[in-house]
């Protein structure tokens, strides 16, 4: 993983900072983006090589992405496969890799457009409520953990197979980063549960309150830390729902239920019961960090 | 607010803190607490008189509340009113009041004890998830709002009324603090969206993850934020929670709506329906900051 040619495709927080860092590592990257300011923001920065993309009506959106060693999606869950379908054809790079939040749909797609071989899906835990090129920054994966889903697993062509997630666990650990190798499925679910039922409890609360005429300026300082989440870009998180909506949508019945619980304790004034719910959330905050 | 003698009972996170910084500005701190070892921790420290309980079963464990000008009651909610029950008949300071989280109770006790005149409840917005004299700390209240609930509004006594609620004001001003005036039952209905509402749903989630057998050090730095309110003390939260059960269930009916319109719109596939949702949250909490 030494001067490569590497694609990124959508110059947002996550590709945007993958962007600065390889470029500071010395690879040439290629950035693509369906925003022109944004890809002359990244050349101004001198993140990405000159003009790769004309993105015009006539012209091709992804000139040169044939040269790229590496190729990386960085666009929106429900974009990708799309996006993953119409390049496949045209891509010779040994490792094909994305950033996305999801990694069942976009496993799948690559399977299918055939690129079965070359290509590792990948979810950096990084970044936060922000997007975009202008939230991008350096050094944003040092110390963030890194799903790898290879999308081949059960067939053939093993040595080829050791090689492409060799690429993929070297790229992520070139920026920092601490990969971990775990199946599509598997991460989908853990992901319902740790990162998008917090998500979609958040914005919930932010909505009620908002609903209750309670503004989040009479928030206290915990209240604050807590709702920090309810800034992310609804289109982002709405992609990312809906394309886990099957395993969301149970974690969601869980936590209604646990709050009528409380809810039912409170009626009952029954202080034991709240006591339990509420000791039972801590020891599993004070297990975790 | 100069030299005076200040007795405060509870020396937890607040009481602790409030002692730190009265001593630290010249005033006499009496400190009390249940337990004798926390007296002697704020005694080494140098933050409150030498031994003014005896806290045994056959001892005064309030010796010398007598000579306080001011008294400061920094104990749970469901304590709290019996404590100052207890201590009304002994009680000459000219101004009594408390840190409580809900003001209804309490202004009520104070009423009922024949301190009306001299009793004006407070709740500072400070500290967190931590608890105890371990916990205190120097100017925890720099900066912090701190709401004021004077128990008598609508007797007579206009000038001694202005006088103890002056009183209020300059205690907290000289902590840095920024008092606010505002009814007890305004007050506990706005804590039941702002602050108990969101204390619930997070040790709600933090439950259901738990139940889930989902550990927290699986989270993300958003979902490790959102959920840090899940280690606070649950013997304190069951209190505030039970001490304004009426107010906060339907806030918690709320939220358990809001989230299953989102599970509703995840199960029906309606991306317009979720990102609306989401951009009501971020809408909410970008105005509120």
């Amino acid at each position: 993983m030494a001067d490569q040619t590497v694609a990124i495709v959508g110059l947002g927080l996550i590709g945007g900072s993958l962007a600065r860092d390889l470029a500071a590592l010395g690879h040439q990257v290629l950035g693509f983006d369906r925003d022109p300011a944004t890809v002359a923001a990244a050349q101004a920065d001198g993140c990405i090589r000159g003009a790769p993309g004309a993105d015009g009506p006539s012209g091709d959106p992804f000139r040169g992405i044939e040269e790229a060693d590496v190729v990386v999606l960085a666009v929106p869950v429900s974009t990708a496969p799309g996006v993953l379908r119409g390049l496949a054809p045209r891509l010779g790079a040994s490792l094909v890799t994305d950033v996305g939040s999801n990694k069942r749909s976009i496993v799948a797609a690559a399977g299918a457009a055939g690129l079965g071989d070359r290509f590792v899906g990948s979810h950096p835990l990084a970044g936060d409520h922000r997007s975009g090129w202008e939230a991008s920054r350096p050094g944003l994966f040092r110390g963030a953990r890194v799903f790898l889903c290879p999308a081949r697993v059960e067939e053939g062509g093993a040595e080829e197979r050791r090689r492409v997630l060799e690429s993929a666990l070297a790229l992520w650990r070139s920026v920092g980063a601490e990969p971990e190798v775990v199946g599509a499925a598997e991460h989908d679910e853990r992901m319902a549960w740790v990162s998008h039922l917090p998500q979609a409890a958040v914005s919930a609360l932010g909505a009620a309150l908002s609903r209750a005429g309670r503004d989040a300026s009479e928030l206290g300082p915990g209240g604050r830390d807590s709702t920090r989440l309810a800034a992310s870009s609804p289109a982002l998180w709405a992609d990312i729902l809906l394309d886990n909506a099957d395993l969301v949508a149970p974690g969601l019945a869980a936590l209604e239920e646990e709050l009528a619980r409380l809810r039912a304790a409170l009626g009952q004034r029954d202080g034991a019961e709240l006591q339990r719910l509420l000791a039972e959330a801590r020891a599993w905050k004070q297990r975790g960090g």
